[in-house]
């Protein structure tokens, strides 16, 4: 699966005139996010994996380089220049899990112009997706506190590829299971489900469905009580549990209505007959501002199952991210362009503890006193430099990074980010840039 | 590639269930959306083809099956009951292109209980998210009247996965070309694409960017003019078309700033140097709205490239859709949650012509007077009716469409859907259903 061409034409016509001019100088490319969505006090990295994955085996295979040929027209000799191109490069990276804001670089690719170019849309596409749902899923976190959060969002996220990437992220910053198997068994992940409303409505009565239920799986039951009458859901599940004398990891579901209501009522009436152990599920179109508004209220629900929301991060399904060129050999560049200029030179983001304050840098800077760097080296001359991690390791990142994150930073209204300054270097640097840019390259 | 895991645990259950106790009674499930969003006249069906493809080859491997009793604790028994499931059912589908409301089944399955269940994950994601993004895709496409308009999405869409939907869907409703190279090859697309400002800023001036990049695509050279000064940027490009001659497929892109502006004065510029068939580029986080703002201004763009908002279909990333259990072996059902209640019964949706209001009755009826039926055989036991339609039949099947829907509906702001009402066979049926249900099923 090299996929050269999982890319945008105009990067591969950029390769192609680098490579005819053999300007091959090693050139950074710094990916960052320009700027926060409304309701975002702080992004979760994320997507850094399957970069490495991509980078690691890029090329061209047979029929993609026929392709270009033949679909695209290149020259024979454009076309055969690919043929052993691989990425050599070198990525800095922040690795996922790790707390972010906007301004500062996720990633940063030094390679070969033509390679750091080619591998641009990919990276983008996956970092920029990851984050994005890393950071919403991470909104509904925060916001069930010390319940349980499950990941339903399978059924309609933006393709396949796209839920096993809700999975794996939602898992990173906490998430307890997820409803996608194959999500599970690619990632160790727990997985969770109990029945739909349409298994109740396959048998004649729905007693009889959740005591059919029952039976086949003892040891996991939760009855989902709203397909006719919620209450009388609850009181068909009391029944049946009384009935079959089931004892473990029993549940009732609620996905829909008013869900505080009515957990109020479940509960009192599971707790009336003894069952104080029955766990309260709710789901049902949420978001984190609805889980909130449970968890603040006190509703007596155990666990959220979380679907298209999170998973299509539905308020802000993107992120406002850029590849920028950086460097060019030694030659710090920068783009001007009227709302979208970048700053120039390879980065480094150094955090003061405690969310105290970031601030990007030069990466050949000493760190500020206090500070540590967040960017790592992740591959050198094309190599990882570490394999991949386990999800708990990134998990075990966010954890940390979240139980130091200021409150106004945390807080799903009105959040206020970290603060994120540029270092007395780096504002040099720009500044020189911008003056040397002023008169010469434009109007040349 | 069978992906039996590719669903959601409960599935699974369900599955397991109605194996155990032999509940291989033949159901039918109806797939459709429940509720518009906001500013949506009309969606276009899309989803369809990787939906057979899925059922023709499902089925478990020897790893999934491995994972069911591993990792998941099924027993030996409920994972062999797997071993050789297929989808042997029906399916009646509105084919792709064509435009559809709320209400209507976009997809109806008929097939043995457990197998109609366990593929409802895998096919809501798909018909989900592409009919999303095809009708996103539809209203750019009306925007730009007879302007082109060409699919950039592919660096923030939601995975490679969603880019390839994404230029796919959006080339069904006439986008002219992807930037993505991959689709392009894989769907026989056109593709586009120039450079990026990340080029031009690989060399020490504009200038020289611009006059190797013609020199390297003598036959079709747009220029990117936005990197530092915009008429400056034109009046380069103006002078590199000059001394080198230049005269096929020529273009100068706009990618920030004011462009109706900056379109009108880099037009007077250009025809002033006799350049009249340089055509004029516009992208930068376009969306509907503002294509649609430019050309009724009159701004003398030949070409837009619009990319994350309509890829994600930003103002409307997930469309509220349903797999309801319509019917179990000949007897019809129902759901009656509060606000979730669906209708009983295997159904057709007939269409007046000329959008003059659609019907949705049952299958079994017979079309009223003057309608067409939309939904088609597409598999029977199993096996496709027809073999996958050229992305051009579905294209000429939304430009009909397009064609003759009423302006109220086409339009982008305050749209009124076209009018869906229910047969009165339909209606007798739901009545005597949810009377049949009111006191026994839920109380039983």
């Amino acid at each position: 699966m090299p996929g050269g061409l999982l890319t945008d034409l105009y990067e591969l016509n950029m390769a192609v005139s680098y490579l005819r001019r053999g300007m091959r100088d090693r050139a950074t490319f710094s990916l960052f996010v320009r700027h926060l969505p409304p309701e975002r006090g702080f992004l979760v990295a994320a997507g850094l994996e399957p970069c490495l994955a991509f980078l690691e085996t890029f090329g061209f295979e047979d029929r993609e380089l026929a392709y270009l040929r033949e679909g695209l027209g290149f020259s024979a000799e454009a076309a055969d220049a690919r043929k052993g191109l691989r990425f050599t490069g070198d990525v800095w990276a922040i690795p996922e899990g790790q707390i972010v804001f906007a301004g500062e670089p996720l990633l940063e690719v030094t390679a070969p112009l033509p390679e750091a170019q080619v591998v641009e849309t990919f990276l983008l596409n996956q970092v920029t997706f990851q984050t994005t749902v890393a950071s919403k899923a991470a909104r509904c976190r925060v916001a069930a506190r010390d319940r349980d959060i499950v990941d339903f969002a399978f059924r309609r996220t933006h393709g396949v590829e796209a839920a096993m990437a809700v999975a794996r992220t939602s898992a990173m910053v906490g998430f307890a299971a997820t409803s996608n198997v194959e999500a599970a068994r690619r990632e160790g992940l727990a997985v969770a489900g109990t029945m739909a409303h349409s298994f109740v409505e396959a048998f004649a009565t729905e007693a009889e469905a959740f005591r059919a239920f029952a039976q086949d799986f003892p040891d996991r039951t939760t009855f989902l009580v709203d397909t006719y009458d919620t209450m009388q859901g609850v009181r068909n599940a009391i029944r049946v549990i009384s009935e079959l004398g089931l004892s473990a990891h029993l549940g009732i579901r609620l996905d829909s209505g008013d869900l505080d209501g009515l957990s109020r009522e479940a509960r009192s009436l599971l707790d009336d007959h003894g069952l104080t152990h029955v766990r309260i599920f709710a789901s049902g179109g949420l978001d984190e501002l609805d889980i909130e508004r449970l968890v603040s209220a006190g509703a007596p629900i155990d666990a959220f199952g979380v679907g298209t929301r999170m998973g299509v991060s539905a308020d802000a399904p993107f992120l406002d991210t850029a590849y920028k060129i950086v460097a060019v050999g030694s030659r710090p560049v920068a783009k001007l362009s009227p709302g979208k200029a970048s700053s120039p030179g390879a980065k480094q983001v150094f955090r003061h503890a405690r969310f105290a304050g970031d601030v990007v840098g030069l990466r050949e800077e000493a760190p500020p006193e206090g500070t540590s760097a967040l960017l790592r080296p992740a591959m050198i001359g094309g190599v990882r430099t570490f394999s991949s991690e386990p999800l708990s390791e990134s998990r075990r990142r966010f954890e940390a990074d979240l139980a130091s994150l200021p409150a106004t930073a945390r807080r799903l209204n009105d959040p206020v980010p970290v603060p994120v300054r540029e270092s007395d270097r780096l504002r040099e640097l720009a500044r020189s840039v911008r003056l040397r840019a002023g008169g010469s390259p434009a109007g040349d």
